[in-house]
């Protein structure tokens, strides 16, 4: 193996283990959105303050990986496509913070409600609904970073547009709920802003498919509607 | 001049060119949330629709600075301090975008609260105050970022937890609200989610400022307290 080939595979190698690494992060986050949820929804109040105290793993993995892309670049001087590649890992890691972020709100917002011994506000279905999609959105995004497949995009895309209807539609029946009896509305308010973050936690999913699209096809598609992006990805 | 001076030259302008749009994206920014703030607390609906017409331009930028970006690493492998500040101009950006989108929520509220003639909720003194707090963040952001200074940050973090104070305060006084008038619980909900953007804005303004620490000291300060931070610009 000759000097150049050895710089070469070093750099293959350090490209996958960022990768790697940002699928580790992803499977963390993904880890802690189905525990916030199933904390809010069942109530599990040890499964709440784990989700809280895990916070932190997530955002020392952000800070990890953002550093090694920049030995990378500092060091290897990556072209065209390496490039795409950090550049798209570290657009994703962003979004993954923030969703682990979101997570961490979710439980909270567990946390107020069963601290308090509110009524019980039979929101519940809805909110199991729509953050089923948004983390197979996450999923989805994932699977796609990991095999560099476009094509799941503009699914995700559609899904995210489902997932702002149902937030819309749980926010009117919250609304109907709050004025049958105003005494359930700090918890109405508290369960509002679960819901939030699910929607929240959808949008970074659908941002973190887009960076694939322009990983691969190398084609910036962040603000582009749904038919734009499948007319994009059959080029 | 040298080749090599003249490379030098020419690398400097490409990222003085960078650094000059990111302030032009953060004027804007800066320019589109007050507008919206205004839209909402003084109902003016043709200021309404400029701010939701505008956000395509903060986009535009977002997508137009992210490329120069990837230019100059491809072109000028760039090292240690240089590769920081492009970092720094990556995510500065995407939280500036972020911000442009919180701008457009606000104004697709108002929008919301004006044309369907509700009746009024007097809860616009404390919008604008919680307003001021974030636009006066973004503004020493943008500031620190332009004189590469860090010691705003930490004011901007504690401002940033005054930020998160006021918003509980204008949820408890919501609540109360709602409670005395369900009928208005609709338009209620609606300036519920402009202050939860505005609270999100100030959460950007405090990224950005954490970034320039980063840029100016090379040590992420992203995940630590307000006064670990001040003990790290102090260095």
């Amino acid at each position: 193996m000759n000097h150049k080939e050895h710089i070469s595979k070093k750099f293959d190698a350090d490209l996958e283990d960022v990768r790697t690494r940002v699928l580790q992060m992803g499977g963390l986050v993904e880890e802690q959105i189905e525990r916030a949820v199933e904390a809010l929804t069942e109530g599990n109040e040890h499964m709440i303050e784990q989700v809280i105290d895990n916070d932190h793993r997530v955002n020392a993995m952000e800070v990890k990986i953002d550093e090694l892309c920049c030995q990378i670049i500092a060091r290897r001087q990556p072209a065209a496509g390496d490039l795409r590649m950090i550049m798209t890992v570290i657009n994703t890691i962003t979004d993954l913070e923030r969703m682990g972020d979101e997570a961490a709100k979710i439980a909270r917002m567990a946390k107020l409600i069963y601290s308090a011994d509110r009524m019980y506000v039979p929101r519940f279905v809805e909110i199991k609904h729509i953050a089923n999609i948004a983390i197979n959105m996450l999923h989805k995004a994932l699977d796609a970073f990991a095999r560099l497949d476009p094509n799941a995009s503009a699914e995700i895309v559609r899904q995210d547009e489902q997932v702002d209807e149902e937030f819309r539609s749980i926010i009117r029946q919250l609304i109907t709920f709050m004025m049958e009896d105003p005494r359930k509305i700090s918890t109405a308010i508290e369960i509002l802003f679960a819901a939030k973050a699910i929607e929240r936690i959808g949008d970074h999913a659908k941002n973190m498919s887009e960076y694939v699209v322009y990983m691969v096809k190398g084609k910036d598609v962040r603000h582009v509607t749904a038919d734009e992006l499948e007319h994009e990805i059959r080029k």
